[in-house]
Order: C-alpha cells, then sequence, then structure tokens
C-alpha cells in the first residue's frame, strides 16, 4: 500500500515566525516529515512517496537522517511538483488504480497503530480530521473516482464529495492523527506527547514549556 | 459500568467571556454536558454520575432538556460538592470496587464508538488526551488503587502515577474526545463536526463559521 504525503520546505511553517527563524521552521518541517515516515514504516503502508518542489534535495537530508530500517522497509521516492496541492494530487489520483493514503507532512505524532486503523476500514473513503476543519489523513480504495479539496473546511468537502460520487466513507478519529503543528501553541502538543524527531529538535533548540502557575496551562517559554 | 463527570455551571468557561454573555456560557455549558451524556447513554455505560455544586438545579435542567431516551437508559444521579476536582474524585475513588470512567462535561463531539473503545481496553488505566496535557476521559479498572491529580499536564502526571502504582496503561487517541471546548477557537470544531445539543444552540444564538478568503482557515464569526 502507498502514501503520497506533499511537502513543503521553502517557507514552511510561517506563522511559526515570530518565536522560530527560517531555517528553524524548515528543519522543524524536514523533522516532522521524518516523524511521519518513521510511523509509516512502522505500518503497514510500503511506500512512501514525497510530492514536493526541491524533492531531490529533500531525498538527500532524508537519507541522511533516517536509519537504514526506515529506508529498507519503506520505498521512498520523490517527485518534483510546484503546483497547488489539489491540481496535483488530483492528477496523480486519476491514474492511480491502487489505494493510496494521502497523508499530511505535519503530523509528527501519528502513529503507526492509528496508520494501521485508518488502512484497515473497508469504507471506501477514510477522513482522518485535523483542526479547524482540515483533511490530516485521507485513505481512498478508489483514488481515480475521488478527487480531493484541500484547503478551507476541506474534511465536509471530502465528505461531501464522497457522498456525491457513492463511495462509502467513514471519519477516522485520531488525536495525533489530527494534531497538526503550525501555531505556536500547537508545539506544546509536540512537547508533551513528541518522542521522536522533531520534538528532540525543538529541545534541542531551547524550546521548553512552562506550566504556569496560575492558569495551571503549560505554555511554550519565550526563547 | 459507571462514569463520572464533574460539571460546573457557575462561572463556566469564562474564557468565552469576550464572546458569550455569563448566561449564555451556562447554557452551553449545560448543553455540552447533555451531549456527553446523550452519547454515554448510546455506549456501554450504563450508570452516570455528576459531581457538583448545584447538583438539584442540574438535574432540573437536564430533565427538562434531555429527551426519555437518555434518562431511561442512563440511571442519573448528582453529588453536590463544591471542593477541588481533585479531593472530590480521590475521595469517591477510594471507595469504588468496580471499574470507572471519568470523563469531563466540556467534550460535546465525543462519540459512543470512542467511548466503548476506552472500557475496551484491557489495561488497568486508559488515559485519552486533552489540548495542551489535559486528560479528557480516564478509565480505571483498579480505581481504588489510582489518584487523580487534574490542572497541569494531567495526562502526563496519570501515566506517571500508573506507572508509580505497577498499573498497566494505555494511551487512548480520540481526537473528539480530545477537543474540549475552553477557547474561541474551539467552538470551531463544535461548529463543523457539532449535530448535537450545543452545536444546535451555538447556531440557534448567532455563532457561525466564516472561511476567511485569504487564509483559507475558518474562524468564528463576531457577532
Amino acid at each position: 500500500m502507498k502514501a503520497i504525503i506533499p511537502f513543503k520546505k521553502e517557507g514552511a511553517k510561517s506563522r511559526l515566525g515570530d518565536f522560530l527563524c527560517e531555517r528553524e521552521r524548515e528543519e522543524l518541517a524536514i523533522r516532522m516529515l521524518k516523524d511521519v515516515l518513521a510511523a509509516l514504516s512502522k505500518s503497514e503502508i510500503e511506500e512512501a512517496e514525497i510530492i514536493s518542489t526541491g524533492s531531490e534535495e529533500i531525498m538527500e537530508e532524508l537519507k541522511s537522517g533516517l536509519d537504514s530500517h526506515v529506508r529498507w522497509k519503506l520505498k521512498l521516492s520523490a517527485r518534483e511538483d510546484g503546483r497547488g496541492l489539489n491540481a496535483v494530487l488530483n492528477e496523480v489520483l486519476r491514474e492511480e488504480k491502487e489505494p493510496v493514503l494521502i497523508i499530511m507532512a505535519d503530523i509528527p505524532l501519528a502513529t503507526p497503530e492509528s496508520i494501521n486503523e485508518i488502512v484497515g476500514h473497508e469504507e471506501d473513503v477514510v477522513i482522518a480530521p485535523g483542526r479547524k476543519g482540515g483533511t490530516n489523513a485521507l485513505f481512498l480504495r478508489r483514488p481515480s473516482e475521488f478527487a480531493v479539496s484541500y484547503y478551507g473546511i476541506s474534511c465536509l468537502e471530502h465528505i461531501e464529495t464522497a457522498k456525491r460520487r457513492n463511495l462509502t466513507h467513514v471519519i477516522h478519529d485520531s488525536f495525533f492523527i489530527g494534531a497538526d503543528i503550525d501555531e505556536i501553541d500547537d508545539l506544546t502538543e509536540l512537547l508533551i506527547h513528541g518522542r521522536g524527531f522533531s520534538a528532540e529538535y525543538l529541545r534541542r533548540i531551547g524550546v521548553f514549556l512552562r506550566v504556569d502557575k496560575k492558569s495551571k496551562t503549560p505554555a511554550i517559554v519565550d526563547r
């Protein structure tokens, strides 16, 4: 079974710009991708295709950081494409004969168990929502019969598309798949639950949590 | 199997204060509790005890709004207690011989399926995390051997407590259980995914979503 991972390195994670410099944001982005690949490598997924601009450079960086187990387990490839997400993905899907999992690169807490549950559902379309109506993972048993529509409240759009095309669908309910890292507050989740490449990186560059004494809620310490 | 639901009506959801007036916040709080009770009534849970101040008044309000199916299915009771969450719960747990589910009242998107999965785990302690390290549901097979510690990063505290007391534990991975409604941004999740009492209430009082044309992200419309 194949996973497709759209990835953006240049100018990645701009909403973290008040907190991390551009180089740090790009490094965090690639490390989150590594976390996703590590989870995929421990799941039933056999192949991962990264769709990105600068794909050659990214493959080099991945090879240097991923342990051989992940590289051995996952057949990795990269497709150079600078078009918008929907245009690229829908072109790929039209030609795709086998089931495919589209999974975002910014969900470093994704677990192999949850990925296996997603691809284990019997429905034609499995939608794992992200915050604010995003679709963080989308499993398509009959990809050529579907068309993605990311941006906006995409999880509702994907439900509508499934209905309109007479495809069965199910919502996959996962906290960790749902935790996309976009804003400074999201780093809280990564530091609390993360044990992988990206959480280790944040700790190394001095990003920590502090629990506010009054509100008792954890917040990122401003460096 | 029994569920315990700590509930606070007076001064509830103060972080929504810029957006909803006190009466609206209290109404929202009680409607979210109704959503949780409705989900519990469709799950394997047979009994729900609400721990609160003003418990008699709350039972009256619940009776007027919940349909008879929920009231018939769940054995509902209320315990008047104004002490802090940890003190009350730990006193209850010490005497409890049967497995118990502690579930928060502000997770209106909780599904019966997820609740059944939680109580279906074989481990002694099942922890369903909320945002920012909270514990939104906690299932204890041997409650008298555990002690809760809410506030702060409670999900990590609960993992540590399980380890220290030689109890097996597992993290339950649920987006909808994890979506506690505390801040204005959280209302986004409720309006996108909610089909119950609380989402219906928000729509009725004119709280809507608008997708920002530039950022393509949904936000609550300021009334």
